[in-house]
């Protein structure tokens, strides 16, 4: 995994190389270049292989959800927004650029994200029909049946008393559908069939709500430092969270559950070619940051 | 033209119905559904017919610059941005949801251009490769090559002594691309050959150019009820426009030749089909508001 991490920054450093104007295209790479865990990328590469693709073919997908996922969090760090300070230990998109810029750089790199994955799977080979089917698939993960609608409810919820229902209706829109536009174009790309498709999306739905109740611990089980971001502000917040109405227990056996359901779902394919994913489903579930 | 306004309009109510969240999707459809002149939408479906295509394959190409158009307005009028509190005679959309719903609409309008493109063409039954292309062209329309170029060196030059070269980097970028994208595309779904694309292409440059010379020159001359939005506001903030840097007389000037050139390019074609695009040139270069 730590290899296909290296290939992906080496990826998305080509994908967005310096250039004119200067300021806009610095504060676009500062957040796409920012490091993190790469989750998305790393779900479309396994998604690919998984389906006996080539991890080549799905290099735009990987790099095209990353673009989308930087333009997310810039947008929702936005004194508008979350009003975040702080981003994987270092002043938030807007703090070291301005608002204005911050805004731009995210609309950027929304576009970039569709130019990239069109452009490159048309330069791989990949079919064109494919390709269009990831454009959609992750075009719809972050609109008004997406990121954008999570993030609209989420902000509408804060303070009131949100029950279980909101709390994943945000998550899944917020988090579990850009993971699942991730492995679904992986595996589109990679010309795997409807069933797969099915499969895969919903091991990825599964990881996306447990990425979210793991994130969800945290913020109430370690310090900004250990984390690199901002925490307790759930708390601070009065945020409705898996924590607040399971308890931590709860949400931790709740992790446990999605985990076990991820994996049930890789049942039907070549054991060989599942580890990856496995993987992947028990890196989110036990991290510490 | 007036038919073709009408088609439009009805395709956009369709592409984006009400749903949920109710508060973004209001707001999306506050802005897009806003009337306007739909001078894009128009540029798609010409350019489409220009090349003998029919109307309904460049019907996502329309629908889709239109929601990037839309976009890019609501963020532009923006606190952070433009700061602009009247648009099309209405309250803008921050004034009218709230800052960060208009964040987020505008977001969600951006993605929606791509899914409506992507999943429009797949529908018609427009050949995959074209539809790709159309993706790729309309996203660099977009992103650090286009509209958010525009705009980041258009707030970084507000107060600045700015040259003509500055100020046609700003219009290229913040106008220009994006007419011409909608041409370009409408011409690559209809099947349009390699030299048919790269002459629209040049007559939509003109006429992006066009747009912004006649804009600049109604903002000093007339009222902001004429206009349904601010005037005067260029010279308020100091704005570098074609009537401060040629006169008015020069910049009425500067239009004529630019309608005369974006004609020229019209020439190679089939006279009986260019008819509606030398009306949309007029139409741009004499419009009162």
């Amino acid at each position: 995994m730590a290899s296909k991490a290296v290939t992906v920054n080496e990826a998305l450093d080509r994908a967005l190389p310096p250039g004119h104007p200067e300021r806009l295209l610095e504060s676009m790479r500062y957040s796409l270049l920012a490091g993190g865990k790469r989750v998305r990328p790393m779900l479309a590469l396994a998604a690919c292989e998984l389906v006996g693709g080539d991890e080549a073919a799905a290099e735009p997908v990987a790099c095209a959800v990353e673009m989308v996922h930087a333009m997310s969090l810039v947008h929702d760090d936005l004194p508008c927004m979350d009003d975040d300070d702080l981003r994987r230990g270092r002043p938030t998109n807007h703090v070291a650029f301005g608002v204005s810029t911050a805004l731009l750089a995210g609309d950027a790199l929304l576009a970039l994200a569709f130019e990239h994955l069109a452009r490159g799977c048309a330069d791989r080979g990949v079919p064109a029909d494919r390709a269009l089917r990831a454009v959609a698939e992750l075009a719809g993960a972050v609109g008004a049946g997406g990121l954008a609608a999570g993030q609209v409810v989420d902000l509408a919820s804060e303070g009131a008393d949100v029950g279980l229902a909101t709390l994943e209706y945000i998550h899944v829109h917020k988090t579990a559908r850009l993971l699942e536009a991730a492995a679904v174009c992986g595996a589109i790309v990679a010309g795997g069939d409807d069933e797969e498709v099915e499969g895969i999306r919903r091991y990825a739905r599964y990881v996306g709500l447990l990425f979210q109740v793991v994130d969800d611990v945290l913020d109430v089980t370690r310090t900004s430092e250990q984390l690199g971001k901002t925490a307790g502000k759930d708390l601070a917040t009065d945020k409705a969270t898996y924590p607040k109405l399971m308890g931590v227990d709860g949400a931790r056996a709740y992790a446990a559950e999605l985990v076990a359901s991820a994996e049930a779902e890789l049942d039907r394919f070549d054991a060989a070619r599942t580890e990856p994913l496995r993987h992947l489903a028990r890196f989110i579930a036990y991290r510490q940051h």
